[in-house]
């Protein structure tokens, strides 16, 4: 252990929890709900469960726990990557990135409960996780990052807060992974836990920049299990490349964004932007960099490397996100600039940053990417034809339903093994639907927009397909719709024209013959 | 005009606006947007636009205005299904209960656009409603009832809100249509509209009973073009009476409910109901008055007659409504009893009554009725058939996403003219999603009760086959549901199995063969 984890255990009274994870392995035993934080931004915790794991690995004989896992929202993917290839863990909640786990989930050895982030948060507090025998589910232990006690015994969180004051808060036992490879954070973190209702008062956040709660967490001492050491893996970098697809979509949410402006419908400094990750995301940013748009306010749940940029060059002003996802360059030079970023940005927990409540007071503008969107804007972002989960819905149905401008952006095609336009986006019917036609304004691919506001479906329908669809589907879709409204208005039920025989057809194409390019209807 | 309607008119600048429907004819021409009022309550405006309907039945050299309708939610069904029938509505939104109008939705004739109230209530303000040409589209006319002009020259709204706030900030003109049949409502409204984004502050509501605005609106005399007599029609009294199946369904949510107590996850008082219209939510709030429970709180959209007893005995302490829908016996017997009623209910508009910001926060009770629901918990709630409109998704989906209990209440079967149990509500996959797996808590039928929380959607199809099925089609179900699962599993694609060859199968036999009872999959 060393010297800088005792400096960074700045309460006497804690540092006698300071041990080594191999201590710990005792406390994981039989089937037990553990969660921990994280949030796509550092890969932890990769100390505390690390003896386990390898002692379930090396000794057969060794009584194998069982875990529920309620892990918010994909950090530690190392970890329970580990526990579910040796058969340890029973069920997830919500969103996660695993590749192991998502196997798992497919293959029916894990339940996979896919919350929405905002509503992850509130079922921790309010004792409902979803115990079968109708007891109100706590959590047994929870492993929680810091990068500093402070003399007060308070922790501060390092850089992806997630549900951490939920898991200090609801856990029977913690253990805090102190991480050392990062300074401490104390300063930048805007900490609290909504109170359930009927106790609950207005989250008193107008501007992306207001603070409503403390720079730490009080910890229970009892609770605190061990204090150990987590020299944390560098932050990943995998921000992928833009390409002209990418930019193509991008200069279309530029352009629709400026007219919007123009307008007078959104302010010159448009409304506080979430974006997710991804080129498309990535390209986004790169296009508001590159645009006049100033004084941008950012509400999101992922910092990237390329809002950085924007931050020093003032297009962005202020930024308020759950997690930083920097690649190590734009870490070191985020730490370099420490007293400049920390008045620019704040961490907050998923509770706040996923609030609809402050969401919807904001008007944000919300861009996501779908698996696939139908003629009438219905959305699927979780299941590929409708069974196979890729990583579930997060937050995007916490921005969808409340944004000001609920933008769904992806390429109109995607390739197969065979064909670089193999799949198309743009489909009759989604086979999953996770956002409702109720929820979405703008759906936009490198073809174009579809501004899908004030519309009728059928209005929609022609929209998206002229606007959107790819060159190869488009007439394929428009015999489509116009089958299925000649039908529908014929038999006086064509508000939404629909062939239940045909909708899936694409999606059975592809599943039979590799290809969504249907030959006739 | 009668000297009732002068008394009503208090401000002495707006007595000389007062006028004859006739001498509005002119106002009406071309291609206008207009708009009003009314919720589900009394049905207006009656008065308005009654010459002008009588000139263009009459008078066929009569140039024929057209209209676009942003009438909230479902007032005046007798104007708007006349408008309908003479082929003078172009677009209509949001939620409609008009037989005519409905008629021409699904014939192609009007343009529907099903909007959820909190998002046509702050489309309103925020200036799109869905111009094609991109312009900012504002009313060209807006309709409103009142039961009285103040000396100030303020409108005291009738016993519905729905968007009347709103209608009288952004409409161009407006005519006021004076209810001289009911009594002057002051004191009995919370009235505001909240800014758009970026201006909003917290809606402080934290209890039903918290007040933020004011009891009456100001109206610009320069807009108003005049103020006729609106003699308006009685209350409907459509109260449906409940039957075995109703009590079932309304005793198996009371019986939960106690249980959520018991366990102490919900308070002794529970949290706010929300409940619908109909048979159903009729029984429930007759099972909630026959219960122990004391002390309840309302916060809802229509306030039936069954409500008031629950007031008296004091198992309600409070309501908060959008509208009051009263039986005329209940009626007279609401306003006989003033003083007290006053004390004890609230009328909002509806950007406060479906405010996903309070909703949420107060942690609502919510009850509803879908036209069908899924193995996994997906809700229609507006497309019979994925494709004949209804009505329309109303509030449903403001109450769904964000009530602490969302709630989905509904027979097991349906009958057509030849099978009492012809339609199951319960299918594999909805037709059409209004309400997604996310959102919904609860599902019941007569036939019992499913708690889908923190359930995967496997563990869901299990519950819902078992416990809300109808018995008849309980082994139909579940044979697809095994079916599915081994296919998808085998697959590894089976987080939520799905066979999009047979997910509607029941429906098209349906169709085709007038029963779902599907013999094999």
């Amino acid at each position: 252990m060393s010297s800088k984890l005792f400096s960074r255990v700045r309460c006497k009274g804690l540092q006698d929890k300071i041990t080594k994870p191999s201590s710990l392995l005792s406390s994981f035993q039989g089937h037990q709900t553990i969660g921990w934080s994280g949030f796509t931004g550092v890969d932890y915790p990769l100390q505390t469960l690390e003896p386990l794991i390898n002692e379930v690995r090396s000794n057969k004989a060794f009584a194998k726990p069982k875990f529920d896992l309620r892990v918010c929202s994909s950090g530690g993917t190392v970890t329970e990557s580990a526990l579910s290839e040796l058969d340890m863990v029973c069920s997830r909640s919500p969103y996660q990135v695993s590749k192991v786990i998502n196997k798992s989930l497919n293959n029916g050895k894990i339940d996979f409960h896919d919350h929405s982030l905002i509503d992850f948060a509130e079922q921790l507090t309010s004792g409902y996780l979803g115990a079968k025998d109708g007891k109100p589910q706590t959590l047994d232990i929870a492993i929680v990052e810091a990068t500093e006690i402070t003399p007060e015994g308070n922790l501060v969180p390092g850089a992806s807060v997630g549900v951490t004051p939920e898991l200090i808060q609801v856990a029977d036992k913690l253990v805090v992974e102190m991480n050392t490879n990062s300074p401490s954070l104390r300063g930048i973190h805007d900490l609290c836990v909504p109170a359930s209702p009927p106790y609950r008062n207005p989250l008193n956040v107008c501007t992306s920049s207001d603070r409503i709660g403390q720079t730490e967490i009080p910890l229970d001492p009892k609770k605190v299990i061990g204090i150990v050491e987590g020299s944390h893996g560098k932050f990943p970098s995998r921000t992928e490349p833009s390409n002209s697809t990418t930019r193509a979509i991008s200069q279309h949410i530029i352009d629709f964004l400026k007219n919007e402006t123009h307008r007078g419908r959104v302010p010159e400094n448009l409304h506080p932007i979430q974006s997710g990750i991804g080129a498309i995301a990535n390209s986004v940013i790169e296009g508001l960099g590159n645009s006049s748009f100033r004084n941008l306010q950012v509400w999101t749940e992922v910092l990237q490397d390329s809002f950085l940029d924007l931050l020093k060059s003032g297009t962005v002003q202020y930024a308020s996100s759950m997690s930083l996802r920097f690649s190590p360059q734009e870490l070191e030079n985020f730490y370099k600039n420490w007293d400049f970023y920390k008045e620019h940005v704040i961490l907050r927990p998923q509770a706040i940053t996923n609030s609809p409540e402050i969401i919807r007071r904001l008007g944000c503008i919300s861009l996501n990417t779908p698996v696939e969107v139908d003629l009438y804007g219905h959305v699927n972002s979780t299941c590929v034809m409708g069974t196979r989960m890729l990583n579930g819905i997060g937050g995007s149905g916490d921005f969808m339903r409340n944004a000001k401008l609920s933008i769904m952006h992806t390429p109109s095609v995607r390739p197969t093994k065979t064909d670089p336009i193999g799949i198309s986006t743009i489909v009759p019917k989604v086979t999953h639907v996770d956002h409702t036609e109720h929820d979405i304004d703008i759906v936009v691919t490198e073809q174009g927009l579809a501004d899908l506001r004030g519309l009728s479906p059928r209005e929609r329908a022609i929209e998206i397909i002229e606007n959107c669809a790819h060159p190869v589907y488009r007439p394929i879709l428009m015999d489509y719709f116009t089958l299925a409204e000649s039908v529908c208005l014929k038999e006086k039920r064509g508000h939404e024209p629909l062939l239940l025989d045909k909708a899936f057809k694409m999606h059975t194409s592809f599943l039979e013959e590799g290809s969504m390019k249907v030959s006739s209807w």
